[in-house]
């Protein structure tokens, strides 16, 4: 279910790196495309079967369409063991090549602070903005490909 | 390949029998809303394992919204075996609930009518309208979900 | 769970028709080999899902030993459109080129002979004998591919 | 393809240290019973769609039989993320209750002591030994579980 907080005005993400990117993407900076986030842990099997491979197939279905897929590692938990050095590696052998940023720490609980801000409840977590950079969709767990496609050729449908 | 034989005018459906409903859709009365036509044969392997099952799926994902889903039985080949009676065994085993027109059989040869006037060139083939009743997509064979979901998702955001 | 009736003498399969064989298979005459008896319907969803593909596999991964994998068409309902000459079409659409019998016609019931003598109480249901001809296995429904392949594989380990 | 080095006298695993077990396994004290060693990285896609799930599958199928079923962490690349701790965190996560030995490290190059020894060309690679401790399967990438099933029958009803 969304967990819209704030779907208007949503907070900006925090991002303390990015990798498959030498830009530093901002919601702000993207307003005028569609903008899925796909939040994750790379040792959560459900990211790791169902929501990383999803992502990947938006950035095939929607190629050359105003449509920006972003990874966020939100590292709520084993923050030892997940780091910046092993996402990189995580993402060369699993072959995703759109900009995934690090969630920023949080201090000094677990949760990073995109994750906070958005009160996301674990991973995989999806979020969809729309042109105007409105929060549509704030959803945990798997997602339907075919209502994911209906929501952004909705989404895509709309002016600017 | 969309095979946009005249897509601007599509040719009405011929269908000499319903299945699942009372009345007797046509694109014509069905003008404003998005409307997709499964066409496929009852002993078609690639039909029973993906198009069937997608077009279950249409019905459910787009519940509620100003989507037709319409099966389309096109026979061309083993005509004696795949009756009116046989289809309904097959519709009622498969659980498929959505209106099924039986295509208008062709005289002489094996094709019938809804299949040559969109130059049909085998079963699975998915048609869709916009809500315009213009032919959007002809399109042979296996169709991903997620780009499905998308066109209607466009289509539906299309004013009628 | 088996539903081993008589599983020391299991009865003969009672067959009005073969397809894919210019022989007549019997229990009888396969003494020896492993048989496995794959009883379906053409119009059952589950087998044509599951268990035909499943059969199908046996006959790959099992090439070359002494195994032999026979279908059986039971048909125990809408007979009108379940005819021999329907079956022969599905097998030639379905590429299944294994040996299938007709379960004969039961009399007045609607269960044929066959299904009826082995007190089977659906489709999918696997018959499995071993070497001396005695029945191990008769299962209705989905039958997992490596606890069936361990099955036979040790059936086949044991000496005629 | 088996890559059967030294088949009749396969090398003893080299194991640096045990998780999911307090013993010490090895192929000498297994003597008697058919082991399954599944080398794996824990960043390896193919390994976490299929390999590990497939040895799971395994200890269900085959509970209660004379099988042993065993993972190995054969880390050939990418060491500094691929630690014992993140290991541990990843066994967790992905509910692998089977005990994974670390293969021991080499000196100087990059591949670990067991994998030189089997000659292991990548992960996943399967390996399984009969009951008199003989190497009968060296193989690398996936494997069919109806086959695998099958081979592992069949060692299962071989006299120890």
């Amino acid at each position: 279910m969304p967990q819209a907080t704030n779907a208007r005005h949503p907070p900006e993400l925090q991002v303390s790196e990015w990798i498959n990117t030498s830009e530093t993407p901002s919601l702000a900076a993207l307003r005028g495309q569609v903008v899925v986030v796909h939040a994750f842990q790379m040792l959560c099997p459900g990211c790791v079967a169902h929501g990383l491979p999803q992502a990947k197939r938006l950035t095939q279905v929607f190629a050359g369409r105003d449509l920006v897929v972003i990874g966020l590692h939100t590292v709520f938990e084993h923050h030892a063991v997940m780091t910046p050095a092993a996402l990189r590696v995580f993402l060369h052998e699993y072959r995703i090549g759109f900009p995934v940023g690090i969630d920023m720490a949080g201090d000094p609980g677990p949760l990073p602070l995109t994750m906070q801000a958005y009160r996301m409840e674990g991973t995989p977590t999806l979020l969809v903005f729309d042109r105007q950079g409105q929060l549509q969709l704030n959803q945990l767990g798997q997602v339907d490909d075919m209502a994911l496609g209906a929501m952004i050729g909705e989404l895509l449908a709309q002016a600017a």
